[in-house]
């Protein structure tokens, strides 16, 4: 059985989102798993010196058009949320919490956020809104709140992203594959060229 | 008969000089032609915040790999020059110096200066070695060192650069159809699929 594809990506990432809709079907097609990883990458950026796009002179005009016609190319539901960035600890948390207590559940959970934040414009920073939107998979609202405040989870969520820099992640997404790094959605075509062929 | 696409570009830019061996046979694809546009990019950056690629923790190492990837995939001869990023005023002069008096000779001029950068890995930024490497499509050398001193020269590189700045133009290659943006070159396959269908 190959490894899992790895997949980093922050929650206030338009094109995590992006990657989140396009890479379960791509790794599927070549009998791959996906290893979900969400992370804080404010944290990667004060290394890399990179600030989030839309908050760049010139960039961030660009970029807003960008994302939307990424959107209508790719056929995915999207809407450039009234805040941009966000703080994405609350629901970095309750991905992992889900991880470790209702494994099943991560995916849907992460999905459902990304939806909220990128389509219904909720803000997901917020712990309320995102243990009410987590809660939908089907675990109790506040349960889920607290792991948004648990010492344990602030921790796990530290340590994971630390673990994603460890590796060189300094963007959202960022997928390996076999030990080969690709930044970006617009990296996606040379993903699966990758799993394709097994390096080019 | 169509606009040309407007194709801008910085010497210093191994994306630029991917596009740059790409996009014609692109845009010759749908009847169209390219304007070409070297550009002092460090210009921008000042505006923007961006750094180059390579000078950044974490993704400097990256990208030479993305880089290396990226032309075995498309099958561009490249490597990774001994010095990059390089200061790009004299390739710039030469280019728009060919223009004014020898137009026909500036796209072959761009490309013998990018393959001299990108595969001999000639340090391009020396006017001597740009003059010799131009000269190669049959101008005088001693000619188009001059342009690279000369204060016309240097205005006109100055008011391109500003031309593309006014015009949204902040990373390399940057490309725009029918007034709509496209940064990267990772961009090409939407470049592309836009000239096909008019617009997503």
């Amino acid at each position: 059985m190959a490894d899992p594809i790895d997949f980093y990506f922050d929650f206030s990432s338009p094109y995590g989102y992006f990657a989140a809709k396009r890479l379960p079907a791509i790794a599927a097609r070549y009998g791959r798993s996906v290893a979900w990883r969400p992370m804080l990458l404010g944290a990667a950026f004060k290394i890399s010196g990179a600030r989030a796009l839309p908050l760049m002179p010139l960039k961030g005009d660009y970029a807003r058009n960008d994302m939307e016609r990424a959107a209508r190319l790719w056929e995915i539901p999207f809407k450039v949320p009234s805040k941009l960035p966000i703080a994405s600890q609350a629901p970095v948390r309750i991905s992992y919490w889900l991880e470790s207590h209702h494994a099943e559940m991560k995916v849907p959970a992460i999905m459902a956020l990304y939806h909220a934040f990128f389509v219904d414009d909720r803000d997901i920073s917020d712990p309320e809104t995102a243990a009410d939107i987590a809660s939908g998979v089907g675990i109790d609202r506040d349960v889920l709140l607290a792991a948004t405040q648990a010492p344990e989870m602030k921790e796990r969520a530290r340590a994971e992203t630390q673990a994603a820099i460890d590796r060189g992640v300094f963007g959202s997404p960022f997928i390996i594959v076999d030990g080969e790094p690709f930044w970006g959605s617009d990296r996606l075509d040379q993903v699966e060229k990758w799993l394709e062929t097994g390096g080019f």
